[in-house]
């Protein structure tokens, strides 16, 4: 059997003040399901990934919740494991899908953010890292730069490498009518702007947004259908202090073999990738244990402009903005990276498209790599 | 493809002061594995049932958390429906075994409530319901008390009919050795037992529990693999405001309906149940919506002990003591119901035992019946 991606959509992503997470909610579904070209009563499972909804407002529950806002009373499941929880929640859509319980589902990501203080927001994100760095006060930002410095010692890799991510990021994002961001930036304001835990800067980070993006799964192929190539899961320890090495993702490397081996493929076959960029260091290790580029050798490649639209010739990383141009509502983030590589497939990404996409990745880790999600998608 | 439990395992439930989630899960899977006969290399998938590990202790990620406690880097999840969360868990490693996807699986419910102020776990729980019941300041046992209060007037049910389910359960927990009690109860006792929601006594409640159970779920038929017959989930309006009946939960007939269906059975067929009594109202109600007793006959069925251990001749409901009586740790008990059923259909369920039984129902309730999982088990 196959499975397809019949329709897609995402809201903006932002600070959405003035939108609640059910009008965020409605907003991706009913999009996904116009898009699809079919009505509410024809989902027959709904699958959210939602990471802060609990720790944060104490709403829990959110296959209930969100089936309650759409109207329906089919079996409603949340899913969660961090920031990949998008991601994992389309990787039990699509094996439900496979297993012939369900036709047709639907898979919403969706997240509120802003609604509370920043702080609270970065305690809450901890609950994705192990008890140890909890207890010792570690933050994602400080998680990250210690993969970073470990990265730059190990590869000589500069502050001004790191910050091409950042800049190539943005300036997809302001091709994106969607995206949080739609300024251009430079690497010199990457490298001048507040430092946050060295050697990552703000700029080198991935904002606090809210946003919710959806897609329709199914086993009927329509005219326009995405065939889910692979869709496949790793784990590893929670905590970098159970890691084999620091300058690179093994979850990653792992759920990425898995899936150019379901698929078929090899990465030379990707046209189109959306990574988990989090932080920039996130996107250099994700090019390198993805096999795209040699170890040690993606930093220079992004600098050079080898992943960015219009000057690479074989593969273009995160259209979209990335999680740094784009924005990133935890849960909603996995999910807008299948939108948009469907977008992409479709020929439909406006002034961002990638010419002649056929085949797309997308790549979505929770924490700081315990889970890595992989989905190969063809047109 | 059919699918099997072919291995079961539980952790005492109770006040384990002493004991660790991380040590409640390897205790549970560590059993359940060893009943398989397989060792942990042999598990593809990991699926975690929890509820309220991020608002009560900020962790989330518990796929992942769980996974490395466990020494596996195989995909890991976790589902969430509130007190569902343990059904909903399984229904999912079902699907993904049927998908084809994964061979063997595990699934783990687990729930450390104890180490928390009762008032914060019940503030907590509340992210089980609406948010119009929760800013109304509504607890759980005032939205059963409501649902006992309408059953009780249409149906003239009495006080002392209600407290028989209590009793009943408690007689068999006392005969379980995992249960978090051992006591008998008289009917007496429950009625005049601290008034918690009027008419709900202190006795009619399920307690504050720790736990983990776990099952391992396999495409592999072994020597004493259980038959999973159907697999089902239901949702309805997440507060009782929406609801079209207070005397019914619609989510719980509609699961029922779908899995007698799939199964190919009647209720008639069901030797042993293993029903979410989370209040006394709630077995009743149970009893009814998956078609036991005409409406309105299960109060007095159950008070006549027409379900009860060594009196019944066709059915018996919570030999293990059910959430009342056996404890609700609430991301374990649905998986706790399926060990039940295991040991029963095994027949090595001891004092408990329900002679002859090969035909099992689990039925797992999320909130105040906005989620509904049953599970059909079969010799």
């Amino acid at each position: 059997m196959n499975v397809y991606i019949t329709g897609a959509a995402t809201t903006k992503f932002g600070e959405l003040w003035a939108t609640s997470p059910r009008q965020l909610a409605g907003e991706a579904v009913g999009g996904a399901l116009k898009d699809a070209g079919i009505g509410i009563r024809r989902i027959q499972a709904l699958f959210v990934g939602n990471m802060l909804s609990g720790i944060l407002g104490g709403q829990e529950h959110l296959g209930a919740f969100f089936a309650e806002e759409l109207g329906i009373t089919a079996p409603a499941f949340k899913i969660e494991g961090a920031c990949a929880s998008g991601g994992l929640a389309l990787h039990n859509a699509v094996n439900s899908v496979l297993s012939g319980q369900y036709d047709t589902v639907v898979v919403l990501g969706v997240e509120k953010m802003t609604d509370h203080k920043p702080e609270d927001v970065a305690t809450a994100l901890m609950g994705a890292g192990s008890e140890e760095e909890r207890s010792a006060g570690a933050t994602f930002p400080g998680l990250y730069a210690i993969l970073a410095c470990a990265y730059m010692r190990e590869y000589g890799t500069t502050r001004e490498q790191l910050a091409a991510v950042a800049v190539k990021n943005h300036y997809h994002a302001s091709l994106n009518p969607n995206a949080q961001f739609h300024t251009t930036i430079t690497i010199e304001q990457v490298v001048r702007s507040s430092r946050i835990a060295d050697p990552l800067r703000l700029l080198d980070c991935s904002p606090i947004s809210d946003g919710a993006s959806a897609v329709v799964v199914s086993n009927k192929k329509s005219a326009h259908g995405i065939l889910v190539a692979a869709s496949t899961v790793a784990t590893d320890s929670l905590g970098l202090a159970g890691r084999a090495s620091l300058t690179q993702l093994a979850a990653t490397k792992e759920a990425g073999k898995r899936a150019y081996a379901r698929a078929g493929i090899t990465p030379k076959d990707i046209d189109v990738a959306e990574v988990h960029d989090c932080f920039t260091i996130a996107e250099i290790l994700a090019m390198e244990d993805l096999g795209f580029f040699a170890k040690g050798k993606a930093a220079a490649a992004i600098a050079a402009g080898e992943t960015r639209l219009g000057k690479s010739r074989h593969l273009v990383v995160n259209p979209s903005g990335g999680l740094k141009g784009c924005g990133h509502p935890v849960g909603a983030t996995g999910v807008k990276q299948i939108v948009e590589l469907v977008d992409q497939l479709r020929g439909r990404a406006g002034a961002r498209q990638v010419q002649g996409a056929t085949i797309g990745l997308a790549h979505n880790v929770g924490g700081s790599g315990a889970t890595a999600v992989v989905h190969i998608l063809k047109k």
